[in-house]
């Protein structure tokens, strides 16, 4: 191990060479004028992944972007890894707020700001500059390895579930590795292991075929806005907690070893609240903030609407009213069981005097990794070994829908492990990619490799 | 009164000609294409006035379109009569859904098919041919009459208040006449006594300073809309009563003798929500239909919007959330102490998380006239005289902003004595105005100047 840390060093400034080089490719997936740099992009990236001595790499047409794939698979009996991660990048707009051009790429003190450094391709290269070096110096990985990158991933992975159904066989793995995620601050180390689901609805409310005057009509008729935020507001109680019936059945509690490791990562909630200029915070009563923002399930009116939004007044009882209402879900909460309780819930809270009309728009599952899943463990001494600190464990309150689709396609544990940084504006002007994580990423996934392949397949 | 009621019937069909010809000259207020046309309508009124006898008929011009002012004050002793109305007419679009033009009046069965017919030329029209019938077979009047038409009602009334103060010596009068409503069935003559007034608000709440990712920040902070639909949730009790303190404090109550007259007339509840398309109506506990409707005051949300309202999913908790209120009022509620009262409720129920910014936009008082009161006596005797029915005595949902202004200038209680009908199409295409209604209006008035005669000043 320490002649491969040692070809990382002599490598350092290669490497970082190679990194700006990748950066200028313009590969903006959802701008049709970079189509050709789409390509581009992808081939560079199969020409890299032949370089460093992979077996097979190869572009893979899909109804949108490629899929770059390669495989080293002589390693039998150990376990396989498949590692994702996308090569396409954020639009840039608003171009004025850069303070240098978005493809090219500039090194400040320990960052390097160009559009795609954190998100993701400075994540994707720590994964080929380990294998790079493992197969520098020993000729061989100590666990076989299936590389995808996708160029979809910010236009919503439209081509990948199908993708992956397509070519199961070829991608099936024991362990998904994923590094797309931020570490929660500079200088420790972090893993993902758990991430929220969705559940999207919307309410449509009627009280009357068209609009009425509120002077000749008001004190006779149900308002249905006054009728939708009456509803709405008993969708949670005084604690902050979902009064939809069942709603609860199926969450997993966060376990005291769980709480122990969320409650030791700092969290200033004074802080948190100036940064997004709130008066205050407000959760769940009975948790902690992290676990509110993470583990909990939430209720968010998205967006709510009816009558007269204009300037002045409208002595109007409008015929309609509508709201968005979204629920974050967590493990296990299976999505179509919340909208089906949700749906029955809103019809019990319908007065006779309005029809209502209901509909689930879309959802996705939560999801956990096990904290005790041996290559989770892997993972966790491999980071703390290159970064020399404890790993933060984290989870999103977001949803990366495709980490779902890989853990049920291959029955496979995804690990999430991250190297960005919380301040990255991965979709925002002036984004940028910690070269300090960048290096010790290259450390931590070198580690990494040993570890999963002191495990049997 | 026999020969005015014997003049009546030989003048007929003049004055049914008569009402056609004022109801071809399109008197458009809100068009700037017909100014030309106020002022021949204007000037058609003065001379009406001149021919009929009355002793002074004037054009006053305005900031807008002019006045029409005439005086007949020879009865010294008896009350006078100030007899508002107005000759400016709505546009007509939709063009296309009249059954014959808008300004070529067709008589179909007892019908007079014409924009302006019942609002309001042929109101105003009843109130010349009764002071023409007197003045023809006694040569004077039994009271002091002055008229006032204007010609901005369907366009706010911009430049009454201020000609009533410019002019209020001039108009100074011991009864107001409006004949500008409708009656509430045919056949039935009715009186209105009631208006209600308005007092219209806006909220605006804010939890961050810009929209935020559910995913990211769902659970940990409160979001604006699930505030704003829980304060207004709490606007009105399980009885449909309003909850803000004090909110009732001033509210004059039905009386029994109001109550009785009311529960008279005929209200079907299915017939209306049928019509309206409602699945059922719905209204204050404790009170009949035609109550609510007229005599409690309302809360309505008249709008409500934030986050997002277009098409499919955006999972964003929005900066802010906003509503606009109403409130419908009664006499004698204040409509700045209400929204004061509205303001400290609203208040009291922002939670800490959040920033309320809450406007007073603009409001009006209610009003209502003594059942007693002789005026009104007069008038009930009159128009049962003349239709032979008993009178249905009604109030308004809405409000007319000028009654209270009348009412508080020259202290003097407002009769409004209406000859349309619930199906007149006021403001829409096809409106018309009932032959019968128009001669028998005319007689009433006749009977109603007798009648107010025989009061002192």
């Amino acid at each position: 191990m320490n002649k491969i840390v040692d070809y990382l060093s002599e490598q350092h400034d290669r490497y970082e060479q190679e990194l700006i080089d990748i950066l200028r490719i313009p590969s903006i997936s959802g701008d049709p004028s970079h189509t050709e740099d789409m390509h581009i992009m992808a081939d560079t990236l199969m020409h890299e992944m032949s370089k460093i001595g992979m077996n097979k790499a190869q572009v893979i047409e899909t109804d949108g972007h490629p899929v770059v794939y390669s495989e080293w698979l002589n390693a039998p009996g150990k376990p396989t890894l498949l590692i994702y991660g996308h090569y396409d990048v954020q639009p840039v707009d608003p171009i004025d707020l850069w303070s240098s051009p978005p493809f090219e790429p500039v090194i400040k003190g320990d960052k390097i700001f160009a559009r795609g450094s954190a998100d993701d391709k400075g994540q994707i290269y720590i994964h080929l500059k380990a294998i790079e070096a493992w197969l520098a110096i020993h000729g061989s990985l100590p666990v076989n390895v299936k590389l995808i990158f996708e160029g979809e991933e910010e236009v919503g992975s439209p081509n990948l579930k199908g993708f992956i159904k397509d070519y199961e066989k070829m991608l099936t793995a024991d362990y998904v590795v994923i590094s797309d995620t931020p570490m929660f601050r500079e200088g420790y180390p972090g893993i993902t292991y758990g991430l929220r689901g969705l559940a999207y609805m919307q309410i449509n409310l009627r009280g009357t075929n068209t609009d009425l005057h509120s002077g000749s009509f008001g004190g006779l008729v149900k308002n249905p806005i006054n009728a939708l935020v009456e509803i709405l507001a008993q969708m949670k109680d005084d604690q902050g907690r979902i009064r939809i019936p069942g709603f609860y059945d199926d969450v997993l509690p966060v376990s005291d070893a769980e709480h122990d490791k969320l409650s030791k990562l700092p969290f200033d909630a004074k802080d948190f609240a100036d940064s997004i200029g709130a008066p205050a915070l407000y959760g769940e009563s009975g948790y902690d903030d992290l676990e509110r923002l993470w583990a909990r399930p939430t209720l968010d009116i998205n967006g709510i609407w009816g009558g007269f939004q204009g300037e002045g007044a409208k002595t109007v009882i409008p015929a309609e009213a509508h709201a968005k209402v979204s629920m974050r879900l967590v493990a296990n909460q299976d999505p179509d069981d919340i909208s089906n309780k949700f749906i029955s819930y809103i019809k019990s809270l319908v007065p006779e005097s309005m029809e209502a009309d209901i509909e689930a728009m879309h959802g996705g599952f939560g999801y956990v990794t096990d904290l005790n899943n041996s290559g989770l463990q892997a993972g966790v001494k491999a980071l703390e070994k290159a970064f020399g600190k404890e790993v933060d464990f984290l989870r999103e309150g977001g949803s990366i829908p495709i980490v779902k689709v890989f853990a049920d396609t291959f029955q496979a544990p995804v690990l999430l492990m991250g190297y960005g940084l919380p301040d990255q504006n991965a979709h925002a002007p002036n984004e940028n990619f910690s070269l300090y994580n960048f290096h010790k990423g290259i450390e931590s996934i070198v580690y990494f490799f040993d570890e999963i392949g002191k495990l049997t397949a």
